[in-house]
């Protein structure tokens, strides 16, 4: 197999990494329809941990199979599949090979009262498992915060020197945070820049809104305006923020939503030269042939050729 | 000896897991009159830890004696034997391959405040005991779960290595859960699912009442409900819960009941196709003569064919 | 020399333990003027570090020197002598092979606001210095009991692997028990029963009161009653908790008091089925000659023939 | 399942093992069809390695399938199947749970010019594939046999720490020994003396010869005679040699014979005391129905009444 | 990816080993021109330890390139590429991602007058490389045979845990065997077997001759007749030794030869039910293009159906 020029550019810039770590790299951008062209749309199942079984999967009861989960990574031609340990450890030798996988190793649930997660898997395990990644998320503003930067310093080192790649999920949660200021142009993209300051190879966050949130930061926006209105340039933003565009950044689905938001927010995601969606909720709570259509759909527009 | 069909299959969802621990899961999976059936009768007897000596023995004094459970459990013919460390020593060498045995390697008491347990036991305590299996309680929902989540993954971890089965006692507790929420329906098929996650081989929790508790999950329970006054449902909805059944979970009894109660229970599990019953203090609460019978009647309903 | 029956008995309980421990538990148990009879009385003097020097020594010089600790316990002909790091450093030469010994792993001090100790020994210390044991305290319900726990944990696995054994001072204090809680025969009993699951060889509690103090208790006792008025009875129901006899138990002094309140206890202890005392302050701030006369009326109960 | 009075004095004489140890030597003495008796026979495949796998398998070409091995221990009831690493790996997990396997963690070859083996597995590798045991040859006699003593004592402190049984192959060779010194009476019963000095569980050696070889040991055979040309006798004084019986000893079958001389052999190891066979070629270089003929045979032997 | 149900019967042999070791393995298997038949033809570039560089690469000067052996595994669609630490080093990041690399950790050289090989890389080179195994040469019957075992023995401990594959070059060399014997038919299939014994995942054996060496051996093979003349048949002989062909065997191409004599020994490989050719000089000593072409021919021998 033979890298495109669209990947080996990417992995040009994780100059710093091994060759174990690019391989892990290049096995995901390799990966499925979208295998290099240096977008990816990788499918997450961690929901249950988060909101539970119910919830994440009675809309579609197959789902409660953790089977399905990688039948439905595979089927769909997806770059990667994103999972806790247990899921991971009840599918990882049927499908060993089939999909690169990425460990969630840590874990939050909507049982607790604090704004911290679990360390629930790690590097060794991430290896007996034949994963290519960690995936770790953080809370930028949480009174945790610094506590999980530390943890994930110290797993992310551990994972590098083992050659498998680090995807961060950085979601602004907590402290001063309001509702709004979560999702807040100028909040993800210092969520986005964080996650890149820490070390991630691939950088996970959520789409961000037309909110401009931090009060130190608006002046210097009402100085250098970003065209906050248009979900375009808020994605390009973003992306500069991801060391200009020299880390991998995914944006997530969110909650289910119509396919046509769906689809408008990867449009904006593709133009906006961000590197995929990690999408979950609104592929696994689908019957799994509207939900093959709709990774389809959405494969399609990452396809199509970048306007930029 | 061969194994059956059933622990076969049973035993390929444990899919990652090294000959050593799929040798001791069928160790407990074959033992008993229960052998082979793919249901399990395991005795606990964690309450002399939990509500002190006199609360738990004090109605049979005979079961002060540790050896007096080793006992019940082989004349009964039950799958396994779980308690904490002292217990496990006092008997460990005269029952030694009588029984398998569970370390439960944390204990809670009714002298503290907190949510939280000590750790009592050691991977290498489980190894020179000969048990098969560590065991381990979480609290979901309470303000230390999270650490108590990361004690359970390191020593699993270290178990899953040395070829120990992994048995999670989940129980809701603590935080903004009151007590109908610790026995929910939603809760109770949540920290189900939760134990399976974190990659315990068997999962133990309470038989789940018909509430639904988390405010956030009452829409889906409502848009794909469930049978919540069916006790049969209930457990079906657990089972699913543990990946659909790729996971084994057993029942606590609860409180002392009345025999009628505890055999009702018995059935819904059965029926709903639960792996089985971890029933201490209705068992060794009563004189050994009506133990034996009271068991000997449980294990009846799980040899009989199930309705599903 | 041969073990009496007794001691054989007694060591056959400790069926999980290596030989070394073994024959560490017989040393003590074949020791001086009760060697043989299953019943012990050892000199602990910890209190310089609980309560200060002068409280501790000033009724009587001469137990300022730790010379003289080891000389008492050796011409009283007790079992053991246990005490601090500095202690038995400082006699631990001269009295080399004359008295067993039990390096004090943990202490707290009357200047410190917490209910917790520190551990200030090491299972390598207690090898250097030719011990027989470590002795460790735990207090159920203080905030702090886990932690506690954990700590014996770790020291007493690495005890029993070195051939020592365990003795386990079980204070209940702190958290929502009271003054009378700490001494209730209920509460004494749990933490009696707690020292054994955590794997104790020799137990140390202060002698029951009549009081139940756990409420979740009260009804338990009303159903099933001790004569908590009693004091043989309180003992019984104490050594009950122990694994039904099946572990060691020894009871404190407590504070200073006359003779004849103390060798009444010494008779309910020994009537009631106890295997001794472990008495400081009552001996060493007599002068000698009194408190070998104590001491020899202590023994002689104990030599008595059991009532039961 | 209980133990029976035998297994029970077996284990009795294993005073110092912990009860893991315990668990799986009675694992291995209560399985098959000559479970609780005391005796045993044990399925040894380790040729493949000694002679090639054409010497070993060509006779009967099923045998080249390691799971054929597994399936003929479990058919015949054997006590336990004992193999180096890879036959092993290739059926541990198939065959999880349904007979006692043996790690033979170290080899040596037909290759070779030295007496020496080459150590092949660990405690690690049997502990992950589910052994009861690990299994080491010692060469007294041998230019190397001080360093493969080294390596045992290494190894079985390990396992013996872990709750593993420790067999060893006690096969004199090497140094000034010529062939008839190799199965001479008094070498055989120094080299199953010298297995029980370096701590073996069980005990591996050839049956012994009338021959009396050493000759520093031929005065005191004359003073104290042994009836060398009594099978029977000589198994009897081998059996002297394992501490008067407090250890387990085995005779392995030896090269292909004829099915008479094996019995006669078996009758002499049941009537002098011995506590079974260890026999690789002789079954497994036979036809299936063959095999399972001369085992059943053999058990049947081993079931009659002891004479003695 | 779907693997193809030969890929999947493959990995199912290898039933003790965890998901990572199996992805690996499922990598090397469903990669170029061979993917998913459970054929393999791997690229060996280790010649310039063994033999130096001129007389490895002066044939083809451009093969002095590290590069140039990554370049030719991927254009030709070879399952993997085997090499030393530095010449793995020199590529593995430009490859990142495209071949399936196997670190061969250690190494003989020319000037040597011993039959040993250095250690020369570790597991952690591996990883931090993005191998997908490691690569170990023992010499079965040389004097340094059961040190090399040794060491495969601890890095194929390390690997597996990893999620690692064990390559193993199995080759029969020193003490007593000749030239002849080397190759002979007994002894290759005795080197195959031990190899599999020492827990390989893939055997690498030279193709073995006519010739039966080992003068203990001539009896079996008399008795149990192969046909040595037909290679077929002796391919068949070696597919046996490698637990009946649980575990996979490819053959080496040996020294330079003709197109046709090498063409012939691949037909055999494949009717014989080889797994395949693990094939270096022979190929990059040609210029590109005609190693390319006869990398195509025997690819296509490989990929046409069995006739066995």
């Amino acid at each position: 197999m033979q890298l495109t020029p669209k990947v080996k550019e990417i992995l040009s810039w994780y100059e710093s990494d091994n060759p174990g770590t690019k391989a892990n790299l290049a096995r995901i951008l390799m990966q499925g329809k979208l295998g290099g062209t240096g977008r990816m749309v990788i499918l997450p199942v961690d929901q249950g941990f988060e909101h539970g079984p119910a919830r994440s999967f009675a809309p579609n009861p197959a789902a409660y199979d953790p089977h399905y989960h990688f039948q439905l990574a595979i089927e769909a031609g997806l770059n990667a599949y994103a999972a806790p340990l247990g899921m991971i450890e009840a599918g990882a030798a049927t499908y060993a090979g089939c999909v690169p996988t990425i460990l969630k190793v840590n874990s939050a649930n909507s049982l607790s009262t604090s704004k911290d997660q679990a360390v629930t898997g790690s590097v060794a395990d991430a290896l007996r498992l034949g994963c290519s990644a960690i995936g770790f998320t953080i809370y930028p503003g949480s009174e945790d915060q610094y506590a999980m930067m530390e943890e994930l310093r110290e797993l992310a080192e551990e994972a590098k020197a083992a050659g498998l790649a680090v995807v961060v999920w950085s979601y602004p949660r907590g402290g001063f945070l309001d509702k709004t200021a979560e999702t807040a142009l100028d909040i993800c993209a210092y969520a986005a820049h964080m996650a890149a300051l820490l070390g991630a190879h691939i950088i996970k966050v959520k789409p961000p809104t037309a909110a401009i949130s931090l009060e130190a930061a608006k002046k210097t926006y009402e100085k250098h305006p970003v065209e906050v209105n248009d979900p375009v340039a808020r994605i390009r933003h973003v992306v500069q923020a991801c060391f200009n565009g020299r880390r991998l950044v995914v944006f997530s689905g969110g909650e289910a939503k119509e396919t046509g938001g769906i689809l408008e927010e990867v449009k904006a995601i593709h133009a906006g030269g961000g590197n995929g969606s990690i999408i979950g909720r609104n592929t696994f709570q689908r019957p799994k042939a509207e939900a093959l259509k709709l990774l389809d759909d959405i494969i399609a527009i990452y396809r199509s050729p970048p306007a930029r």
